[in-house]
């Protein structure tokens, strides 16, 4: 603490990431990177963006990134708002949509930088309790009218809502603002971007981190009414006019325009995950439904405190979460089939000597 | 405006970059980039930082080139932030260090930035005259034990506070934060960061964006005590907890490395700007003393306004500001030789065909 800090800086719980020890090599599946390669063709793109250009300044309204975007998803490019990875474009709509003193709703078991932005902006945050089967009850955001924040999939349950059940609670708060965090979407779901057509209340952020392969990039997007995106626009432009270098948009531009790749390596990560899951069962573990980059598993005896452990003591990285309800759970990422089989080796051998 | 803009978004003025036009080719001298390339040895950093480890998320802590900045500097590496551009260590910094209804100081004239960060946030801001020359009026910042902000050298006068008047500044506030602003601090002014090892209320900001030909890369930082940079820390992890790309972070740390390139051209535009002064003062401009990488000057009968109009008109951009006081000023970043050359020539022309 220090006399110059303000309020906020001394309330604020800042957002725990996912640790990245320097000490030795792990096997990491604790940050839900992606396991294959990023688009040749973005490498390509971003090695022909590394110039001297880079002694000017990138374009701050991401024209091209934007309205190539907008293509592969038919809206608009004014429809579209770029940030510095989803992370900001959902710190950015915590501060366009919500003021001091508002109420938002989300799942008790959610990505925890949503209680972070609440905390920061003084936003009143109502936590709402998942299923027993960590789903979320729909039926509770319905007719609500104040803002309603949803990961879809769910982080880290990578549980997902079915398009209409989206559409039930967009369509049932027309007065409020509905974001749906769609950073895992790729990975087995149905984004809803479609609806943001249809309903004027409904922003849809998404990520190039996960299923783009650019996590070292920082390029995150949300889509929805043009009304919605200016007033990203007018916040990200009260605070710095240039989030994104020429190099990220050069190699974000041509990742969308790598059709192919993304199918690829998105069907690759989703085979493994399900060769994965029957794999954990036999080992008595009990899987939630994934739609996701990840699982989120518990073992029938073994705490989740031992697993992160031993597993790290081993060479193997995973994300535990010390919480109620969730302590127990471990949330995999899914790497590549070796680093998957070296996983449930190891595994194997620690689940043998807790017999 | 919708139904569901916050307040912040209502009332906010975003800030207006200088123009970016695409419609034809400009001697671009409004956005004040550096003419000169960026470091061989940032490009083959970045070069090499493009490959498959951009699937990873860079590393949040900036551990490496924090390290650099703060052996360069001769600060511990605790004592430095980096951020995505010197702009968003601003934004920072009045959410760290200013709460809502707080009163920071600084001159009329200077960065529009600050009067859209304050505005955001709801800091009050007191706006202290520049003397008739311009300059900063020292004495007025002195024993005010408020929030203090100065650009040094200011933008866009260009003039420039010697560090022992810096230094009076602070140490006359030891109960509230000085914030120095120092982006154009490489072309002639003495920096102030020596002094953050002797008061605990200085924090000095700089950018890649001037004097290292960076801006298309988006890389800032500040040095000071290392309270007031984990206050910005915290900031940052409440918002975006990777803000800066791995690409960046490789092409920053190698740009300090590469002294004698930093060295050369910086003093490449001192020269220029050196040169160009006399010549503009021969056309009857009044120039004011610059220690920045642009010159703030003023026709004799000629309004600010129209000179800029024909110098677009003639594919030469400069920056005009329609504001009491500098509407008859044009802000002129300093190009390559060739580049000014040719800015003389056209305006020469425009003068003489005025008379």
């Amino acid at each position: 603490m220090s006399k110059f800090w303000s309020d906020r800086v001394k309330t604020t719980k800042p957002y725990t990431y996912g640790e990245q020890p320097k000490d030795k090599k792990y096997i990491k599946l604790n940050t839900n990177e992606n396991p294959y390669p990023v688009s040749k063709l973005a490498i390509e793109a971003m090695k022909a963006a590394v110039n001297d250009d880079l002694k000017l300044y990138p374009d701050p309204t991401c024209f091209e990134l934007r309205s190539e975007i907008a293509a592969y998803y038919g809206v608009d490019k004014d429809e579209v708002f770029v940030g510095n990875g989803s992370d900001e474009v959902l710190a950015f709509s915590f501060m366009a949509f919500f003021n001091r003193g508002d109420k938002v709703i989300y799942p008790d078991i959610s990505y925890s930088f949503y209680d972070v932005y609440a905390g920061l902006l003084g936003v009143e945050s109502e936590r709402i309790p998942l299923n027993e089967d960590f789903s979320i009850p729909v039926e509770k955001y319905k007719n609500k009218n104040i803002g309603i924040l949803i990961a879809n999939p769910n982080a880290p349950t990578g549980v997902c809502l079915t398009l209409s059940e989206i559409e039930d609670i967009v369509s049932s708060n027309p007065h409020s603002l509905v974001l749906v965090d769609e950073a895992y979407i790729d990975f087995g779901g149905e984004t809803a971007i479609s609806l943001t057509k249809k309903y004027d209340n409904l922003l849809v952020s998404q990520t190039f981190s996960k299923s783009r392969s650019l996590a070292g990039m920082r390029v995150g997007f949300a889509i929805g009414d043009k009304k919605l995106i200016e007033a990203l626009e007018r916040i990200k432009n009260s605070i710095n006019s240039y989030t994104i270098d020429r190099v990220a948009i050069a190699g974000a531009t041509a990742s969308i325009r790598d059709v192919e790749h993304f199918e690829a390596t998105r069907r690759l990560v989703i085979e493994t995950r399900e060769r994965v899951v029957p794999c954990l069962e036999k080992l008595a573990f009990t899987v939630l439904p994934s739609k996701a980059n990840f699982i989120f598993a518990k073992h029938e005896s073994i705490s989740g405190q031992t697993l992160y452990e031993q597993l790290k003591h081993r060479g193997i990285l995973v994300r535990h979460f010390a919480k109620p309800r969730i302590e127990d759970y471990l949330r995999i990422s899914i790497g590549s089939d070796a680093e998957m089989d070296a996983f449930l080796s190891v595994l194997e051998d620690i689940v043998k000597s807790y017999k």
